[in-house]
């Protein structure tokens, strides 16, 4: 353990002021709108369902997804694992893409919490069809752990931000309610998913028991997450954030800004996506990479190194130059475009990011 | 559930502005000083440890608590359960006290994310010594569940707010540590106890291998708690709020108020504890009622109502009076003070509370 | 751990061969007829369910308990570990007598299995009535774990054997089936309390879920115990038992000795429940012990020494002139009867038992 | 659930009785020798470690495999769960070729009891190497599950029964020890391997932190598996082993069986080999099929048809032939050969299954 602790506390003593910081949408501050929002929030206990800016910020969310409820939560992570909980039991199986943030970023929660393991199906670009998933249910047998769940993500973060569409969802909708098998959709960025698709998130999302979406990454809140579906489900999911740690007291110093997030900041999504694309253009024809343009439909660039084991080195040789970005696997490299990275930034680190990879 | 759901939807309906609201001290609203520092908070991603007032704050409570590192999470829950995770295993007991915040309020999470059961022992007012504890150790034989950590609580809630001295803690940390069992401390509101028996919470928990904190209740803080212990079990305990989704981005919005609540608060606390003992006198002599003072040490007030059942019936008559408070079982009823309810509020809530309970 | 190690090994190292072996009814050995059957026995693969002695030792306990369906276990703490699995969900709570066996002899497996906590209640000679459990039960809410399911025993083992009887169990069967709460029977000894209250097991468990009962113990079987139910829950308690690592292949070699035990034995029980009355009249009189003569029901005799501590020493006394017992907790000692140990062994037992409690 | 349960019916109203039953070695019944061990053997509780013919098993296995300490467990999935809880904490990862037994046959345990995520590594034949498992390795980091074990299966069952050889384990022990992670062998087919590469499984295993393997299956025993290991490994596998339901009494009955497993019946399976062989032969030329000879190592034939989704029919068509056997997925078919099919059986199954395929 010591030496990811060593590397965390060198990658830690540089602060990250001053760069142009593409690791991840995660890392946008809150606007100034936010700040004043948070500082004149109506609170209460949360706890009790007494907090009027929570309050506010759940029936809001309710209503854009077209659902009867909502719920706050401090992060993704635990809206997605309230959902797993609320629909398994243990020692079923959860379907999903193989490379879905709930496999690899969520500390094995889905088995540490839910006692579920995992069906995970590869697709190309992410994009997960009935046809992927329909082989890989199992029924109750006396031998065999069946499918509990079947959840998704729009956005793919590890394929590249790609976007599932409509009619793609509507296929596996249909299969999975014929067979009476819940749907959970991983929506931590479904705002660019629907201005991608051009797609209300209502519309895009109607088929799923349960969805979760993040107001921090591209919607700039400092903090949270929300989890939507019917009264019923969210009653219980409620129970779930409680038993997690996640029942906060005053949270609406967090929903005020929330709320700004939710009504606020999709419209700008398209500016992110405008850079990320230009991000990768710039890249695309480099030849020591290979990047699958077609991935790069939302606010993700990630590309892989011909040479093999090189993404560290490359990600090291771009913080020197003043651009942070982040590795995926051994051998590839993300790019992150967001609301505190502009398109001056953006053409800086393009330009920054073709010298260091032609070095390599 | 339906009943429940009900009732819950009954009592949010009435908000509770305008209300002396004892209901418990999680109550607290942010002050104008915690607002502003929310507001003009420097931020960053937590979760990368980036956070410049996270790091503050958890340098401040590490320091304040004399140990060497300290981790912030949004509930004292997660907190408690952080910790239960990282000092035992699956299949070991926990000993505590019978009415432990952890037995009856978070939601079982000992069993169901740390597969631990209780061995629960009654002590008289909550107070634990080495003597309850001893017979209650069990080592591991291939017929029993061994015990894998020892968890108190100071102040201790459920029996009034009540103290364990020094002396106390010390006998049991002697002979937990002989035995090599780890202690867990939960001290939501241990700057109550340190100032009731005017000793540092330094000296107060130093035998304990962690001890978590709230910076909401009784010091105001909208949203927070802390972990404290050695570098290394904080660093595990990092990852473990990550899986339970504590993981928070831009969490210097809440960690700006909570360093004025952790330096600036606990000094008023004093005044709470005058107002509980307050309450308590006024009320101790009414033949309705049993109120032991000596469990009155702190900020709360609990009492039982010699007609059994009543509980219920006299919180309701007292809410209608503009007085909240809350039952404890089907036959007490707690107050709890703190910085919202001022002497002149308390006097009321006396009165009021008074002639309430001649009514039974 | 090495001392329990060691003690162990201390134990193993002497046979029990020649002793009065009153530790347990547990340790009783296979019949011959039991042994001529094993070897005789028609076997298949009982995973495909293809045991046709296995099948009919199931169909025969369905029958003799009135269900539709029963399951053949390995062991009775596996039993009580699917019943718990079928009927909650993670996260709830169990009410049970306080020193039921779920509780103290199950390797704390209702939380690391099943992620539930205990809500224990103390009962008076074991004998839990609603009254003790209705205050218990808890509903679901935001911030409670609620009950998941009741769990009795009868006969109960650390209460002494003591037997519930039918009416008590009737108004719990109501209360329960009102308030929508799963029952499930710990019936390891249930045939010792259908002899003592002279009622038959289906009469006596008609209104539990399930019932879990050992073929081993006071019937003599080597190995096994049975689950029964509705074909519903006992078609998923077959997938519990495959997930513990309880589905034998050629178990009708166990099942045939279990058929006997089931059939043949239980009409021997009376003589073990007239023997531990022997043994616990010739003891109750003696200065230097208490014995509730009222708890001895049926093949149990549990008393404790008025010098606190004193039970390991008796222990061992006894055991160095021949009798084997064993200790409950620190100041009590507890002698089983069982068919292995004759009328003749337990007025000998008797006599040295008086001679050396006589010299504490 | 209907559906399945209906099939299961319907297979088990035919007794497989007069079939040639090639679906698994599991079906192997008792020898004679073995029923007559049974019938006579000494016995005692094993709980209180005190069986005779247990401990010989157990000091037994312990020799064979040059081990301190041997556990009987009831099944081989027992004996792999409780190596996995005794080898990982909740929240890590276990690498494993993707066909694993502990991934599609053991109901999700690895993640019901232990928490734990599988990293599964697909690797051709089955024969996972250092190369595979090094890349999938992750070190404890703030938001990454780490890896807590490397659980590899010899001979691997859903690979076809191919065998890994000395020095491909070699490495991978090398590998592992030096990075601290822990080594299970699912070796439930071991003496198979052994037999196969003419390696002691002493030697075959060595590496190894733990390694189950099973006495029913080509051994024949009717019931039983066994882990083995280190003297402190194994003593707190027996408490696990009581946990999950494991800890039966007298025991020594199966044990007898066992021993005799053990010790006469691995010369044997060089037979099982060569009559798997055969089947392979005769098939793998058929155009209908896929066949990969190179696969079939010891007694187990697996093979692909060419025309998807035909499976279940060719073995439906078999069964009414007296051929049973069984599908690997909806387009594979296994043969698994074993000590009740003899050479002449096999010649009829190879003839019959020549028939059917060319039908399909």
């Amino acid at each position: 353990m010591s030496t990811e602790t060593e590397r965390r506390d060198e990658v830690l003593s540089q602060s990250p002021v001053g760069f142009i910081d593409l690791r991840s949408d995660t890392v946008t501050r809150p606007t100034k709108a936010m700040r004043s929002a948070m500082a004149a929030a109506e609170v209460g206990d949360d706890v009790y369902g007494e907090d009027p800016t929570v309050n506010l910020l759940e029936a809001s969310a309710a209503q854009i997804f077209g659902r009867e409820a909502a719920l706050f939560v401090p992060t993704g992570t635990m809206g997605n694992q309230i959902a797993i909980r609320l629909h398994t039991q243990p020692g079923q199986e959860i379907i999903c893409e193989s490379r879905a943030h709930i496999v690899d970023w969520e500390m094995a929660m889905a088995a540490a919490f839910s006692g579920c393991q995992f069906r995970a199906v590869a697709a190309e670009r992410g994009i997960v069809t009935w046809k992927h998933i329909e082989p890989a249910i199992k029924r109750p047998t006396f031998n065999n752990a069946p499918t509990g769940l079947i959840s998704l993500e729009n956005s793919h973060n590890m394929a590249g931000g790609t976007v599932t569409p409509l009619a793609v969802f509507g296929e596996i909708w249909n299969g999975a309610h014929e067979m009476g098998i819940p749907l959970h959709l991983d929506g931590a960025r479904i705002f660019n998913a629907s201005v991608a698709l051009n797609v209300p998130v209502a519309v895009l999302t109607s088929g799923f028991n349960t969805v979760m979406f993040c107001l921090s990454k591209g919607l700039c809140a400092p903090v949270g997450s929300m989890l939507v579906g019917s009264r019923k489900v969210i009653e219980r999911g409620r129970m779930v954030r409680k038993a997690l740690g996640g029942g906060m007291r005053q949270a609406g110093v967090l929903a005020a800004a929330g709320l700004i997030a939710l009504e606020e900041m999709p419209k700008r999504l398209a500016d992110d996506h405008a850079n990320a694309r230009y991000l990768a253009e710039r890249l695309s024809g480099l030849p020591q990479i290979e990047l699958d343009l077609l991935t790069v439909q939302t606010n993700i660039v990630i590309f892989g190194l011909k040479e093999r084991g090189k993404a560290e080195e490359l990600v090291l040789r771009l913080k020197q130059r003043g651009v942070l970005c982040g590795t995926v696997g051994r051998n590839s490299v993300r790019f992150v475009t967001h609301h505190d990275v502009d398109r001056a930034a953006c053409e800086e680190a393009a330009r920054i990011a073709v010298e260091e990879i032609g070095k390599l």
